[in-house]
C-alpha cells in the first residue's frame, strides 16, 4: 500500500483495498509489477503512472462491490478495456492514488440473436470476436478499426469508435441499442432491453457512450447486428482534387443504393511515400494525379446486376472525366492489396521523419477547403512541412498529418509541434469543426479541448458530470478538468 | 394579469411579463383568448389549462430573452411547436402560472447543403416544409408521419418522433447532426456545426433529443439528408403468423440490401374492419390467412435490375410457402391504395366502437410471443374485447389496440381501461419492452412511467434534469414527477 502512505485517510483506504482484494479474489488481484506495468501506461506510451491497486473483477457483480467500496472510501478508479487509446484516457496519473479496473474477465458473448438481429456482450470482449461470432451466425458486426484484434467492446463504446465503416453504419454509438453500466456509487443501471424504439426518457446510453469512463463503467451492451455483405467491389479511383472526391462520393452513394462502405481519400503524395518506404507496395492506378480514392461498396444482395450497375457507375465517371484513371479490384486478392496499400500509407508516413497527426473533422462539405487552408497554414508556418491528408471523406473525417521536412530535425520539428497544432486547429475551429473525430479527448487533449470547445458545452458537460459523479472518482482527470 | 393574482411574488412575475411583452413585440404576444385557445389544450384535448402568457419570439435571441427572464422571475415555461403530440406534453397545467412559449415564427430553413447532404432548419418549421425543400434540392428527409402537414421539427426532435420511416432511416434522434437550444437559465447552446463525427465530450444533442421540452428549448437543427428514392415497390403479403412476418423481414431485408423501408403488420381482422366500416376499401389480396405484411423497399439506384430481384425475392417467399397469398403493387395508384387500405385500418378502429391504444415496444424477436401473450391477458381481463394488434414489427413496435366487445357499452369498457392496459403493461415489462416506443410521455404517462421504469433510471434523470434545470422551470409536471 506504499502509494497511500503520503496521503490522508490511509487507514480507510487501506481497509477499503483489503475489502477489495476479497471481493475481486486472487484472480482478480494483480500484485506483480510484471503484470501491472502494462496496465500503468497508455499503448503510446505518452504516460506512465501508478496505482493503489490493478484488478480484474470477473462479473457485473463484482464490479459494483468494487466501485461502491471505492465510493464510500473516496479511491479514484480508472476503467480500462484493451488499453489500445490513442490519448492516455485508460492510464492512471502519476500519484498513485487511482485503482486500476480492468474489465477483461467480464469476457463472454450472452447471447446472438440472429432473428432480432442482435448481440449481447460484455465489456472485455475483444472486437475481432464479436464479429467472428456474428459471422458465424450469418450476420455482421460493422465496428472495424486497427486495433480490432485486441481493443475491447467496453473500450470502443467509452469512447464511440469509429474506424472503416462509419461511412455505412455509424460509429460506436450508432451500433448500440443498449447498455449495462455500473455507475460511481457502485449501482447497476440495467439498460439492455435491446429496443429498437423506446421513448420513456432521457436517452441514458447516448450519454454513456463517449463518455471516456468519467461517467460509469460499462459492463454490457446490446449491439446491433446486419445482414452480411454478399458482394463487394472495391476501386481505386485518380480525381482531380478534393472537391472532385466530395462529388464522386455523393454519386457513388445515390449510384449503389447507399451500399457504399468505405471512401477514403488518399493524396498521390501518401502513396510516393509508401512506393518508396514500404517493401513490395507499387501504386495500382499511375498517373500524375494528385489524389486518389479507395472505396469499396458492398450488398448483402447475390444478384449480379449490383456489381454490374457498379461497375456501369465507374465508366460513367470516366466519361464524365470525374475520374481520370483508377483501377476496380478483380478478385479477392487484388481488393487486399489495395486495403495493404492504405495502410502502407500510415506504416510510410512513421519512417518518413518525425509526424505530427490531427485527427480533425468538419462538415462534409467543408473537406476541400479546410485541406487547402490547413496545408496552406501548415506551410506557412513550418517551410517544406510535408503534408498528408486522408481519411474517411464521406464523415467528414480528415487525418492532417504533417511529416518534418526532408532532412530537418526530427526533435526540433516536434518540440516546434504545439504551434503547428494549434495553426491546425484555429482553421478547425474556424470551420466549426472538431479537433478530435474519432479519438477522444482523455488526458492528451484535454487542455485542447478547454480552450477550444464552447464554453456553455463545456459547462453542460460539467454539470452532467458532477450530477452523476459528484465526487469525481470516474476516471478524474480525463476529458474534463 | 388575472391568472397570476393568487399567486406570491405576484409583483415580480407582473414586471417580468411586462418585460417580456417588451421583448417579443405585439407580434410575439397573444392577447385575444380565441387565438390563445387552441394553445392551452392538446391535440387530444385531454388537458385543458390556463397560461399567464402565450408568446411567440421571432428568433433564437428572443426565445433567449424571454427564457432569461423566465428564469429570474421563476415562470415557468411550456415549449410548444406544432402541438400535434398525443401526450399532452405540450398543453399548460391548470394553474395558469407558465408561460406557452411558441416557436412557430422561428420558421425559416437556414440553409440546404446538397453537397454536405444536409439542411440547417429552426425550430417552427412544418415537417413536410422541410421534406418539400430537400425534395427540391433533390435529396430525401426521411422523417415522415401522420402529423407531418402541421407538426413542427423542433417538436419532432424533443419527442423523437418515430413514424413510417424508422426501419430505414431511424428515429428522428438517428436523423439530427446538430443542435441549438436555448437552456433554463437562457443561455444559447450552439451545436450547429453539422458534424458526421466528433468525440469531444459527452454527446448533448442526443440528451436534449427525446427530453420533451424539459431540458431547454431546442431553435434550429442540422438534420441529415439522404438521396431521393429513384424506384419504389410496394406490397402487401399475407403469412400464418408474426413469428413468419418476423422471418419474412430478415429475408427482405437482406434481399434488398437494406433498402426496406418499411414493414408492417396488419392482422386480417383490421382489414376487416377496415372492410365494413370505411367505405370503398377493399381486401386486395383476400384469403383466409390471420396475417399481413405491407412492406415497401425504396432504393436511390435507377437500375431496373433491383425490382427485377425483388420480384424474384417475393416468387421465392411464395415457392417456400412463407408467404401464403400476396399483392405487388403494378404502379402508383396501386401502392397509394395500400397506403390508403393502412389508414383506414386506423379509421375503422375508431369507428367501431371506444377503443384503448398502447404503443408499446419489445425486441423484435418477442414481437410474436407479446402479441399472443397481450392478447391472452387482454381477453382474459375483458371477454370479447377485440384485439387489433399492427404495427411496424422491424423495430419491434406494436400498437396494441383493444376495441370494446361487439355491442358492449362504450363508455364503460373505458371506465375499466386502466386495468386493461395495466396488464398490458405487465406483459410488455415482463419482456424487456418500452410502455412508449414512439409518442413519449408527457403528462398522460406520467405515472405509468415512474411506475415502470427502473428507479435507477428514473433517478439518472431525475439527477440530469436536477443539474441542468434546478429550478424546475422547464415544461414542469411532464416526462418527470
Amino acid at each position: 500500500m506504499s502509494a497511500l502512505d503520503t496521503h490522508p485517510g490511509e487507514g480507510r483506504q487501506a481497509a477499503a483495498l483489503a475489502e477489495i482484494r476479497e471481493i475481486v479474489g486472487p484472480k482478480g488481484w494483480l500484485d506483480d509489477p510484471e503484470a501491472r506495468a502494462p496496465h500503468l501506461t497508455d499503448w503510446r506510451k505518452l504516460y506512465t503512472g501508478r496505482a493503489a491497486a490493478v484488478v480484474r473483477p470477473a462479473s457485473t457483480e463484482e464490479v459494483a462491490a468494487v466501485v461502491r467500496r471505492c465510493a464510500e472510501a473516496r479511491i479514484p478508479i480508472v476503467p480500462q478495456g484493451g488499453n489500445t487509446g490513442l490519448v492516455g484516457g485508460a492510464a492512471p496519473h502519476e500519484a498513485g492514488t487511482e485503482i486500476v479496473l480492468l474489465t477483461d474477465r467480464l469476457s463472454r458473448i450472452r447471447e446472438v440473436d440472429p432473428v432480432g438481429n442482435t448481440v449481447t456482450v460484455e465489456a472485455g470482449v475483444v472486437l475481432q470476436d464479436i464479429q467472428q461470432a456474428a459471422a458465424e451466425a450469418d450476420r455482421l458486426f460493422p465496428l472495424a478499426l486497427g486495433a480490432q484484434g485486441s481493443c475491447h467492446i467496453g473500450g470502443n463504446l467509452a469512447t464511440n469508435a469509429g474506424g472503416l465503416n462509419v461511412l455505412r453504419y455509424g460509429n460506436a454509438r450508432d451500433l448500440v441499442l443498449g447498455l449495462e453500466v455500473v455507475l460511481p456509487d457502485g449501482r447497476v443501471w440495467d439498460g439492455l432491453s435491446g429496443l429498437r424504439k423506446d421513448n420513456t426518457g432521457y436517452d441514458l446510453k447516448h450519454l454513456f457512450v463517449g463518455s471516456e469512463g468519467t461517467l460509469g463503467i460499462v459492463t454490457a451492451a446490446v449491439l446491433k447486428l446486419f445482414p452480411q455483405p454478399r458482394q463487394v467491389m472495391t476501386a481505386m479511383l485518380a480525381v482531380a482534387d478534393p472537391a472532385a472526391a466530395v462529388s464522386l462520393l455523393h454519386k457513388a452513394q445515390e449510384a449503389s443504393g447507399g451500399q457504399l462502405v468505405a471512401f477514403e481519400l488518399v493524396p498521390k503524395f501518401a502513396i510516393d511515400l509508401a512506393v518508396a518506404h514500404v517493401e513490395g507496395v507499387e501504386n495500382p492506378v499511375g498517373g500524375d494525379t494528385g489524389w486518389y480514392v479507395l472505396l469499396e461498396f458492398a450488398t448483402p444482395s447475390t444478384e449480379s446486376a449490383f456489381i454490374d450497375a457498379l461497375e456501369q457507375f465507374v465508366e460513367k465517371t470516366f466519361e464524365e472525366e470525374l475520374v481520370v484513371d483508377g483501377t476496380i479490384a478483380a478478385n479477392e486478392a487484388q481488393r487486399a492489396g489495395l486495403w495493404r496499400l492504405r495502410e502502407a500509407i500510415i506504416e510510410a508516413q512513421d519512417r518518413a521523419g518525425a509526424q505530427l497527426k490531427h485527427d480533425v473533422s468538419v462538415a462534409v462539405a467543408k473537406v476541400p477547403d479546410f485541406i487547402a487552408e490547413a496545408t496552406a497554414v501548415a506551410e506557412a508556418e513550418e517551410p517544406g512541412v510535408r503534408v498528408v491528408a486522408f481519411g474517411h471523406v464521406g464523415d467528414g473525417n480528415v487525418h492532417l498529418n504533417l511529416v518534418q521536412p526532408e532532412g530537418a530535425d526530427g526533435a526540433a520539428f516536434m518540440a516546434r509541434s504545439d504551434a503547428l497544432s494549434q495553426a491546425v486547429y484555429d482553421v478547425v475551429v474556424a470551420m466549426g469543426g472538431s479537433i478530435s473525430a474519432e479519438h477522444g479527448i482523455g488526458r492528451l487533449k484535454k487542455a485542447d479541448l478547454a480552450a477550444r470547445k464552447s464554453p456553455v458545452a463545456l459547462d453542460l458537460m460539467r454539470k452532467i458530470k458532477r450530477a452523476l459523479d459528484p465526487d469525481g472518482l470516474m476516471n478524474p482527470g480525463k476529458l474534463l478538468e
